[in-house]
């Protein structure tokens, strides 16, 4: 429409020179030189309200996040991002400047993690900001690591501490793409998922993908200091948000106990901890000695 | 969210077999074969109110759309179309009746071009239907056809008569990705678009990509019948609303006067139209030997 905001235009302009990329953004497709190993495809799409409340943040970061919620899930899989298409829906009568930090953001993200923005959609409609990201990547020569390889005895890790994100660091995740690609080269993963849904809730989709159980250690869980704060206003226990809060995106992750040693030995990535351990079924907590259940999810994450 | 329609569960456990699918909806990324060659990528998201009313079509129409004007893309570049992801954003309260129907009507066209639904997401937000899908393809052997190829001295063709979607049709495109690469393979197409926009609008597209001009006839363009019925109700020209209306999905194309010259002698496909050719510079229509400039956008596309 004249005068409407030209992603396209916006984005192909500042395109940098990407060897892989043969069509970028201008024709009906993008087109890429195909990947060598397997194609890893995701995408995530956010709201206005639910993944971000538009009138108290920066759309730069709405941007980031969109960008990185995405890359985490290629970090999942212990994949390479490659390439990303956008799809926005603009509300009527938002400004030129709110498109520009948005695509401003999506781009830091992007060009941190040497992904080639390829192509997209711009709508303008009666209704709120909405984005959806499709990220390309492929896999590394060892492989997509899957949620379905976990195995009784397997050491459970996790990359860093949760919990508390939603004090602000959801909109501003760190995918752990380099560190999932450091890990992969160092042992092999059994089973990996990124922590989107919370800690509990995302091992428990490992664990009904590998038909197995586990158990986590109360005192071993790196509790993050943003979930000690927000147990002071709800007056739940920080091991309650570390375990039930979503939008942390650091990774959950299997490996046989061996490979646990040697990682705790001589970790490739800084912030790893062992969390627990795989069982024949179940999702455990262990409070000094005494098991109990670990409700898959704590609570539906707001904004 | 707990008695959330589940999406990637549902899609799941109707999913065919497809031996290039390596890893379909559960993980968090799907993961493909590697196209041989060059690989295709595009993204279209449809929003209520804009380019479908949801008080006023089953939403099964609604999803056949979404996939299907995202083939067309892939159409435009003569490419394959391979796998499909797909993210929407619930209104909340949608019944469960209306997720089913949207995804049976992804699958409708997916189902009908060999089109994997690999992976999506599913979000409930206080706003509209929102529903974005990304879809991946390969090109040819003879490789992606571009809109910067048209040279001055070529013809310019349709593949069907345009004009007055608006009266229903633009909720049941027909990609044509059978018919660009029957075309591909019988000539050598220079560039080529879907009408989305509108006939002069997308030739336009072509134009500016490939700088320079085209001259159409009036008597050469194929007017569907439902731009004239629509004539009846706007009081304008039959012959306006096939070069301005949009949501067409023919694709428009040009080729050299020798292929085009065989394409009219023995067309690989129905329906084929030479509707004009490519000169130095400009977009014109010829009303009986007088040319005119013809605006690149007859009117903003309203539903």
């Amino acid at each position: 429409m004249p005068g409407e905001f030209d992603f396209i235009r916006w984005v192909r302009g500042r395109t940098p020179a990407d060897a892989r990329v043969l069509i970028g953004p201008g024709d009906d497709c993008a087109a890429l030189v195909p990947p060598a190993r397997e194609l890893l495809v995701t995408t995530d799409l956010l709201t206005d309200g639910t993944d971000f409340v538009l009138a108290d943040v920066d759309p730069r970061q709405v941007g980031r996040k969109a960008m990185a919620v995405n890359l985490s899930d290629v970090a999942a899989m212990a994949g390479v991002p490659l390439a990303a298409v956008v799809a926005v829906a603009l509300p009527a009568g938002a400004s030129r400047g709110l498109a520009e930090a948005l695509i401003m953001g999506l781009r830091d993200v992007a060009d941190a993690f040497g992904v080639a923005i390829v192509g997209g959609d711009t709508n303008t409609w009666a209704g709120g900001l909405v984005v959806a990201v499709t990220v390309l990547g492929e896999a590394t020569d060892r492989g997509p690591v899957r949620r379905s390889g976990a195995r009784p005895g397997d050491w459970v890790f996790v990359t860093g501490p949760v919990g508390g994100s939603i004090l602000g660091r959801h909109l501003s995740p760190a995918p752990r793409v380099r560190e999932a690609q450091a890990l992969h080269a160092a042992v092999e993963l059994h089973a990996m998922a990124d922590i989107s849904d919370g800690l509990a809730a995302d091992l428990n989709h490992i664990l009904e993908e590998s038909g197995c159980g586990a158990v986590v250690s109360d005192d071993a869980v790196p509790v993050h200091p943003d979930a000690v704060r927000l147990s002071a206003r709800t007056g739940r226990p920080p091991l309650d948000h570390a375990l039930g809060d979503g939008e942390d995106f650091e990774l959950v992750f299997t490996v046989a106990p061996a490979d646990g040693a040697r990682l705790l030995a001589d970790p490739p990535v800084a912030g790893l901890a062992r969390v627990g351990e795989c069982v024949a079924s179940g999702l455990w907590l262990d409070r000094g000695g005494r098991r109990e259940p670990l409700p898959p999810r704590g609570w539906v994450h707001e904004v």
